[in-house]
């Protein structure tokens, strides 16, 4: 099994681009045909079911658009719980159309907890939940999920454990909305707790670094607080960077100037919005508006 | 509408009792008649669904024996998630089973993101997000969720928002885990990270005050930490705390002398395995040792 580091390495190099298209469907914005085709199945799938299949219809036309244009994929499991058990097998869909064009999927989770909690949040983004038979699930199959480090390095124990079958994580360390200064920019000691974090992803991801040079242990920071970002980076020379904040949240090409690190940049910067919804802006059909989107997206990026 | 924490209050001071059952469904540790008869289901029910449908029946049992006895429920999300889209829909079950009792249901989620996803996440735990109709979908109809704060105070506004609609928030402020001193017992400026995040929880929750003079906005503090427990006490004089790490965990009934607040103690103690799986130690049904086991842990609180 290679690793998630290599993984991810080998499809920023193959596709030239560090771009990584966050999913984030909502309701309320996807294209009126899409809106009207599924609103009419609503009685069959249930009204639930119907936004879920629209939304993994969505998805997938976009993964479909930009696959050659983006190095991963990541969607943001909030907007798919909200439509509870069918949103979840929608998530599901949307990694396996990440892995059908041999991208690797970042599952967008946050989630943190004490030790058995955390190995089954675990077992339900990377697989391995035992049914009644003692065989094993194989949850929403993603690549990698983002984690929040909050309860310490116990509690991110159970996701490393999972880097030897191939996968990653990313730990939130500055993050990109306004209120990623009310704890994260704290001094602790005489520096902000997110670089006591980023000690903390340095100490987990030493042991997991592969061919490439990169650990399978990054780090989220955003591209909104330039200085922030330019210091993870200055402390994690090894890990990737997953970049929020990119575009719509504020954050331009100059945030990343620098940053690049190893033989594949060591970073992927999120849009979301920008390419889900470019056709808002540029009209036509929304996969090649996506697409027009994230060449540019990835044109400013640069780096090769 | 009730507000959150009246309702909370009216429950510990009927029942007489400050326990949280916590529900923690863990496939190997089922008794086995109900294992069989859900193997035996397996074929019809899928094999993710057959272990769902037997954490909603082994729940439901639970809830059903210790109605009287424990003041509140508190699913864990993860152990569900694992059974991906049927594990879903087992929770909802277990959240409804709840309220049949009149019993508040706290969805132990530890979620936090920026604002949109926030928002999404509260959809997803309370209902309403929309349909193709413009329709709002009900979700898991829970009474309260715990948060992670390590985003900061804009990325919970959304589940604040809820508050006015009989909801609440329980926030991370200083975990069971060993792990918990890693950030959380930093020191930031003279008092530990976790005493910073009770000053957030403060401000938060100021405005959500019920007729009991209890805030919807409560804090997580485990029992394992005594010294710190007595700190977010003294921190939030007039939140309920969520205390875990009672019992299996090692804390005991010393570790809440001095911290009832208000009419209704101004707390619940958790206990997870030690109810559920108490049939492993007692014997017999694993419904009458559960609440045998609810029943002790109640007196052993104490506090009426």
């Amino acid at each position: 099994m290679t690793s998630f580091s290599d993984r991810l390495a080998t499809s920023i190099l193959d596709r030239r681009s560090a771009v990584c298209l966050g999913i984030d469907p909502d309701v309320g914005r996807l294209p009126d045909d899409l809106r009207a085709s599924y609103a009419a199945r609503a009685g069959e799938l249930g009204a639930a079911g119907a936004v879920a299949a629209c939304f993994a219809e969505f998805a997938s036309g976009l993964i479909d658009a930009v696959a050659d244009l983006v190095a991963v994929v990541k969607p943001q499991a909030a907007f798919f719980e909200q439509y509870g058990a069918p949103g979840w097998d929608a998530l599901r869909r949307v990694v396996a159309c990440a892995h059908e064009h041999d991208l690797p999927a970042i599952l967008d989770v946050k989630r943190g907890d004490i030790g058995s909690t955390s190995a089954a949040y675990a077992a339900a983004c990377f697989g391995g939940a035992a049914d009644l038979a003692g065989a094993s699930l194989p949850g929403l199959d993603a690549d990698a999920v983002t984690v929040n480090p909050y309860l310490g390095g116990d509690a991110l124990e159970p996701f490393l454990e999972r880097c030897g079958e191939g996968k990653g994580i990313f730990v939130l360390a500055r993050t990109s909305n306004p209120g990623g200064v009310d704890l994260q920019e704290r001094d602790c000691g005489g520096r902000p707790l997110y670089l006591r974090v980023t000690d903390l992803i340095a100490r987990l991801g030493a042991a997991h670094v592969g061919a490439h040079g990169y650990s399978d242990v990054g780090a989220v920071a955003g591209a909104t607080v330039p200085t922030s970002l330019a210091a993870v980076r200055a402390a994690l020379p090894h890990a990737f960077l997953l970049i929020p904040g990119f575009g719509a949240q504020g954050g331009g090409p100059e945030a990343l100037a620098g940053l690049a690190s190893g033989d594949a940049l060591g970073y992927v910067v999120n849009a979301s919005r920008s390419i889900n919804y470019a056709w808002r802006e540029r009209g036509g059909d929304y996969r090649s508006a996506a697409a027009a989107a994230a060449a540019e997206m990835r044109d400013a990026i640069g780096g090769f």
